[in-house]
């Protein structure tokens, strides 16, 4: 099992919207497991009831937030998939979302999926924080610490080079609809252009890098951060994207 | 709520591999939904069991299997999402989700997750089926059928061409890695190439079309069934793929 960072007595979501203790662990906790309020897969320091909120308690299927929207992913997956055995390729995927999670819970984020070699956080839902595209921004510098002197030294030898290995993330922010969407298969997730634009950019990053809209960039980078400015064509937006890469 | 369709009784997953027949539906259910045993959102005539049976039953976190893979998303959804008001773009993602539910499960598939615009099912787990990519084949036409019309009717006027609107589908077939990956955020899906070309085939795909890799169509494809033969460079695979578009 993974080192768990920091966790959380009671539900930080309940607490900081509620101020309602939701106990998460110990034997205080019993009753509400019986019951199905349980940490939440998305962030163990959340409670299942955090996860519906906006249906329980504001009786609404979606809302919308200010949020930011990271994706990261492994470069060169589709190639490694043909080129590991089954156990090689499940080891990585285990290594990358524990790493993944690690990064994105220390910063209050929420691990809503993953996909294949992909990973969509959400951060500023259910915890809020006024500096969220800040907090992926330090999400992200972390995944890349984690992973990619790893990715480049265990990967080589299936035909590939260095410089095409890595994780490659992708990070925009702004008005969000969080919800659950569907009725026969329901999904709890967000969507929008900013989830859209964040997925465009993660997959045009090269390995080792974070790109960011200029949004996300504006309210994240703080003294003595540098990033280089660029102005790329993205699928989908009819106009050119003001992006940093750092 | 969507119409249910022909709605087993009992899960059809632990009757076939077992012969045991766990209730799903009516008072004789209710003892198993206390300890977590109910419907499986994957696939309303299979049970929670069977969703972590290789788990469970199989003690092992993964498992191989010769299994058919789709993927169908909602074509120029990124110019979409820009153009839609956040409750139309929630009410286009409810329709597609359910139809395209509807569709899989009339084949016995797995729903196995919704990741933005985009299905992703699985065929011949835990439901097995011989001729799963035949299943695969006929959820695809079925999803075609229920979406196109009303995406070309129902999408003009944001600024984009019928003959941009609609639904795109990858189908690959083979040998597949199916379980729980991850340890803190763990997920429940099927990994390795099969999967890898069935997405890649997807976003190739034309507004209303399927594309099949060869492997597929030579297994599905049935008498009077048409489809034209092409070759194409996939990303991420060395030599080009032979596919089948219908």
């Amino acid at each position: 099992m993974m080192k768990r960072i920091g966790e959380a007595r009671i539900c930080k979501g309940c607490w900081q919207q509620m101020h309602v203790p939701i106990p998460l662990r110990g034997p205080l906790s019993l009753p509400f497991r019986v019951v199905g309020i349980r940490p939440s897969q998305m962030n163990p320091n959340l409670c299942t009831i955090c996860e519906l909120m906006f249906e329980r308690v504001m009786k609404r299927r979606a809302i919308e937030i200010d949020a930011t929207i990271l994706f990261a992913d492994i470069r060169s997956y589709t190639t490694l998939a043909q080129a590991m055995e089954p156990a090689e390729l499940s080891r990585l995927l285990n290594f990358f979302y524990d790493e993944c999670a690690a990064a994105i819970w220390q910063q209050d984020g929420l691990l809503n999926k993953v996909i294949g070699d992909a990973v969509l956080a959400i951060f500023n839902f259910p915890i809020r924080h006024a500096d969220h595209a800040r907090k992926a921004l330090t999400a992200a510098r972390d995944i890349q610490e984690r992973c990619t002197e790893r990715c480049k030294r265990e990967l080589v030898g299936y035909g590939l080079d260095a410089s095409e290995l890595g994780v490659g993330i992708g990070i925009d922010s702004g008005l969000t609809t969080f919800g659950e969407f569907g009725h026969a298969h329901t999904d709890f997730t967000a969507i929008g252009s900013v989830v859209n634009l964040a997925a465009r950019l993660q997959s045009l990053a090269a390995p080792g890098q974070i790109l960011m809209s200029a949004r996300a960039w504006q309210t994240s980078a703080g003294e003595g951060d540098d990033a280089e400015r660029r102005q790329i064509v993205v699928k989908g937006f009819d106009t050119p994207q003001v992006v940093y890469a750092c």
